[in-house]
């Protein structure tokens, strides 16, 4: 019998509700609470599991960990919580996948200390297929430096500003900031081009992304992936490196 | 001063013809002479740049060698012609790129025995970015192997068949030919696209090549890469992972 | 001040919760009531907006009728509904948007028996951008009869029979059915692309839809024209024809 | 037996050349002369036909249509050219497609006064499928005025300014410069794309063009639709309405 990996759920926004779904559906794993910022007088749970959800304010993390042991946190809330429950994940050993993408450089210098007992995977995009998008990239980038290349995003007209991962993907391949061009129209969640000119022909890599589901899939195949790794400071491209070099 | 590599090209059919303008405008390379299966009497030149054309039956390789001494021999004509030329490849250790995709087993056998005394690049297709394309599949297929995979090609209406290259590309991802889709349209060069279907999202890995010409710069990067390397068979994707890793 | 146009919705199903999100976030539509085939005891409401919810085999429509007048019937359920409201419609002069796709002959003539007295528009696919995508693709097979036309369509995994746009696309434009190209893959809600070539150029149509409120988008769209016209049947493409040559 | 449309070409530049060659391989029409701005000494001819040569600047237009009368003069010359050939046009009833992207207000007023006695198409851009793109984005613009849109030409690394027929689009669609964007890079010979975003989807119209010959095909449509109109001042669009709802 196979052990399910058992998940305790930092952040619960739309992204954190979209992942809380993810886990609570797929049989590999078990989502054992959530925590949030901020919840109301008394005890919550998640809608379709009864799975309980917990204020971080008015609950000690040591306290929860011995009541609801896990395998694994799981992060979608924002900086500062990793402080909280750090020196719980280095002394339990649990694993540790992030998707914080605002760590400052001492956040990130502290989660690396933490990697030296635990195995912790922490990505700004967690998103498979962005990743997947931005592996290939490298490649051609490096394999055929010589091409003219450019990014297109497109995004809901809501999103003010230029993607942080197409910003992130021409810092990756060494461009620069005026080769990213953004649309923002209706009826578009999330797409990602990058276009590779060479003489008399093109290649285009392109991802699309339909739902914030996408994220908890993600966090799903970076767990997965982390439960077979050893101790260790890990991105979500070093793991589909090892997954597609194994 | 950087040496110009000096080439004989084998074969002046549609592809022959764009080679031989990518050569000759290519200052890294000086293009010697042609050799096609038939001319009629006297001699023919390239129209643009005097470079003199040969009928390959009426002219023995080994007086042309020495007459016109060349560092590669690049071949576009047809399977027979490395049987006429190959024993002068061994001797000389001339470098060979060859984009010939009807060589039997017994072809290939003799072919990779002249690699143990010369370079050799041997791949049916030739064009650089179908070679990227295929490399950023074969990653993407390798890291995340549960992915949904279609391929869809489209060519110009005259095209009969399904197209080798898709199919190529179909048998590296380890997928079924009816998961390979063709559709014919004028107006069309040829355009390949895989397409990785993942919960809520999509990969799209497309490539579009608008003239024959791109042959010949995927003949000139493998040439430029040949030249680096120590004897031995390569196909495309090898040259193409050695510029990514090295 | 502008009189809110009053809408019961019959119909609750997936599609029939998206189209009711949408219209009670249009400050142009006021939803009144929805009714559904089967609820459990007691009265239920719309989660967001306690609008009331009611069973259609407990419920007699004239009653329904009497006691929350609407301007608007809005029909998402199944073929047999329209034999129970229909009278009512006819009476009382109400508008009907239907996007019901199973209607028989005779389900039809009946209806357009009631739009004799009264203003109805019913189409079987009912989005706004597959409209669109439909008069323009009209538009072009008339212009340039002469084009080579192929379409594709892509959706998710779990949709085993050919989409019905796709074929009724394909009717409109004179196609045979193996010009349609089916693809299946996880990550894509709905495309459809009609792609025109012609010598030297394509033209290629293409709608994207990312969720069911896309069908709630399209019946406000054809309420608020159809509150312009007199009585009388329309499609949604008469209604999208008039809104560009008015 | 149908008449074939005998045909005088004016201007030999790339474009010229591309589309002497799709009237000369086409049964419908006979080329039966060019004029180019300069030629040197001596008659010179078209490689594959032999059609004769002329340069404008040594040769009487009068005598010219006199020794090779024609039914239709097609100009890809410059704004300069219709001032030398106008009269002739206008007192031989002749056919006169023109397409001429520079020409002033009191060029176009003087070709406008020749269309009271001649059939007359003049429109910057000939290419059918530029024209099926615009006359489809009016459509969709004038049924669905809400929708947001957006406009991206795709053009070769040369060219460095934007693309005169994405600002045409965008001034027939009402939008401001900003809503246009470009990228340039190897590989793309021209693709221009009108994205609408609704609610939930898009709708995007796309072209794509290879080569130059496009040009030709879209003269060969508007002579052919020419042929079967009374006098007067068309535009591609209004050849291709009247294609649409003969």
């Amino acid at each position: 019998m196979i052990h399910k990996i058992r998940i305790g759920l930092i952040g619960y926004g739309k992204t954190g509700k979209a992942v809380a779904n993810v886990f609570s559906s797929d049989s590999r794993f078990e989502l054992c609470w959530i925590a949030r910022s901020t919840v109301s007088e008394g005890v919550q749970t998640h809608p379709d599991t009864a799975v309980p959800i917990f204020g971080m304010e008015r609950q000690s993390f040591e306290r929860l960990f011995d009541s609801y042991p896990v395998d694994a946190i799981v992060d979608f809330s924002s900086a500062k919580a990793v402080h909280r429950y750090g020196e719980l994940v280095r002394k339990r050993g649990m694993m540790l996948v992030s998707a914080i993408s605002s760590y400052s450089e001492s956040d990130l210098a502290y989660i690396r200390s933490l990697a030296q007992s635990a195995r912790v995977m922490c990505s700004p995009n967690i998103t498979l297929g962005i990743n997947l998008l931005m592996m290939a990239a490298n490649l051609l980038r490096k394999a055929a430096p010589f091409a003219d290349v450019e990014i297109i995003e497109q995004h809901f007209k809501e999103k003010p500003e230029v993607s942080g991962t197409a910003l992130k993907i021409a810092e990756n391949l060494g461009l620069r900031k005026n080769q990213v061009t953004s649309l923002r129209l209706g009826g578009i969640v999330g797409e990602h081009e990058v276009i590779f000119g060479f003489p008399h022909q093109t290649v285009r890599l392109a991802h699309s992304s339909i739902r914030r589901e996408a994220f908890g899939a993600g966090a799903a195949f970076a767990l997965s992936h982390l439960s077979v790794c050893g101790n260790g400071f890990y991105t979500f491209e070093d793991l589909l490196l090892r997954a597609a070099y194994r």
